[in-house]
């Protein structure tokens, strides 16, 4: 349908605004505890646990005619993809941290992200476990199913709330004093990066 | 019930931790142009556009015996206060950022809280047109009504975000340079405060 076609189109640009900022106004990655290494901690964040997690959000709505089984290893694959991607955007931002000598976890944008983290690792292990292993009980999987459903949308609306707070309090971090309130043209980018985000995850969460 | 019970101890909790915060530890209250009126601006706003708006939002769910013309009353009455609070939180911020020569509207906090702000503005247009207008004909309400309910929660959930990217990059103006992540009781106290206020919000989401 056109909504999908919509949520595909957010998602892109969302992906892409992000990488753009990043690789041209904020200096690009590495892997070497700089500034740079840090640049991967938001394109990760924002791959693994907005896009990925929303497409494997779309798995069951959208190939309804396709066999269970494989939808299913469809929906855990993107989401173990998606796994990947965190842990790779949280080992680069506590390095940068460690090497700059800077407290880890002290920020609300932090403590929000931890906890939409955790909760994605827990609904994941409850996942493969209820649904993925043969030996789960049926009456198990109906009692876990709705609970499941709830904190897919949950941990997807937390995951937007450490989005648009990293990317605000980024901007601030950058453009000291009354820079950012110039919007030059990084902040406008990442700005609407952070609209494009809340757009995709409003369609997923309504198809 | 018990959901019930949770959900007002939350929300009460989170308006009293803003309510200390800003008057303990952020300079307290005034109408002057200067930090303490931008003070106003999270107490107005927590205060409207979540304390009273979710509590608007529970009406028809707890007083499900009450007369619905009366349950109406209430849940519109509950909003317009709502809507003098965040006009009034509104005002303190703009003429802060006035008196202060800050340009307005610039920050990504910024931007979803005007967001919110409208869409908050359109669902009482529309509400009152709508449900409490004794001419609006019966199809018109079925058809708005379920687009006013998602939208009430979507709006509910902007503002969540507005409140804690406002939260967490008010810290890191407080605190210049490392000192949030000293994590002094007063940024303790504002993180907790973030934390509690999306206890509240699921809660009169899942009510
Ligand atoms: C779902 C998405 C995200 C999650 C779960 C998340 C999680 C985290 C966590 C746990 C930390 C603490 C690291 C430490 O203390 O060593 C952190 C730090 C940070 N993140 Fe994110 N993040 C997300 C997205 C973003 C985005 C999109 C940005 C935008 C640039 C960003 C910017 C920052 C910054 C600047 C810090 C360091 C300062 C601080 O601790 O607040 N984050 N993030
Ligand atoms: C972090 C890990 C996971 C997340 C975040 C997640 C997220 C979600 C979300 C958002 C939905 C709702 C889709 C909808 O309502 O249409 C869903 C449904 C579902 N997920 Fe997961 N999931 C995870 C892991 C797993 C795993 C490992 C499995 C095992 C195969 C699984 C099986 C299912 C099933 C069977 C549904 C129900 C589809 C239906 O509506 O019939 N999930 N999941
Ligand atoms: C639903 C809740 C909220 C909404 C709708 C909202 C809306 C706004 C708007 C529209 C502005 C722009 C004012 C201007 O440019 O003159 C603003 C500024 C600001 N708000 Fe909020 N706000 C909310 C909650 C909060 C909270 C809880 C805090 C916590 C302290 C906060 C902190 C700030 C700060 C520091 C500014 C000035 C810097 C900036 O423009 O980002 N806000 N807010
Ligand atoms: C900014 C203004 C408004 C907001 C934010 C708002 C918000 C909400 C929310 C969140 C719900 C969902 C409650 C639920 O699902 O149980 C709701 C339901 C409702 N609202 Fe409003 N509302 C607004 C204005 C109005 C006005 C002015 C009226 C006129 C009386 C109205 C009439 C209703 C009705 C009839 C329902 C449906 C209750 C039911 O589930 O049967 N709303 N509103
Ligand atoms: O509380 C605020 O702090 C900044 C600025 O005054 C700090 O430099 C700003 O724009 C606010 O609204």
């Amino acid at each position: 349908s056109w909504m999908v076609a919509l949520s595909q189109g957010l998602g892109i640009t969302m992906v892409i605004l992000m990488g753009v900022w990043l690789n041209t106004y904020m200096g690009g990655f590495a892997w070497d505890g700089s500034g740079k290494e840090f640049n991967l901690h938001p394109l990760c964040m924002i791959c693994g646990m907005v896009f990925l997690y929303g497409e494997a959000a779309l798995v069951y709505r959208v190939f309804r005619q396709t066999e269970k089984l494989k939808a299913k290893i469809i929906h855990a694959s993107l989401l173990l993809l998606a796994f990947i991607a965190i842990v790779v955007g949280l080992v680069a931002v506590f390095q940068f941290h460690h090497k700059m000598h800077i407290t880890n976890m002290y920020s609300l944008h932090s403590w929000f992200g931890m906890i939409t983290v955790l909760l994605f690792c827990l609904q994941f292990l409850l996942g493969f476990l209820s649904f993925l292993l043969p030996g789960a009980r049926p009456s198990i999987r109906s009692f876990y199913l709705p609970l499941h459903q709830f904190f897919g949308g949950g941990i997807l609306t937390l995951a937007v709330i450490s989005v648009i707070s990293g990317i605000n309090e980024k901007l601030f971090f950058k453009y000291k004093g009354t820079g950012y309130s110039k919007l030059p043209a990084s902040a406008v980018i990442a700005n609407v990066c952070g609209l494009v985000t809340i757009g995709f995850v409003l369609t997923i969460l309504y198809i």
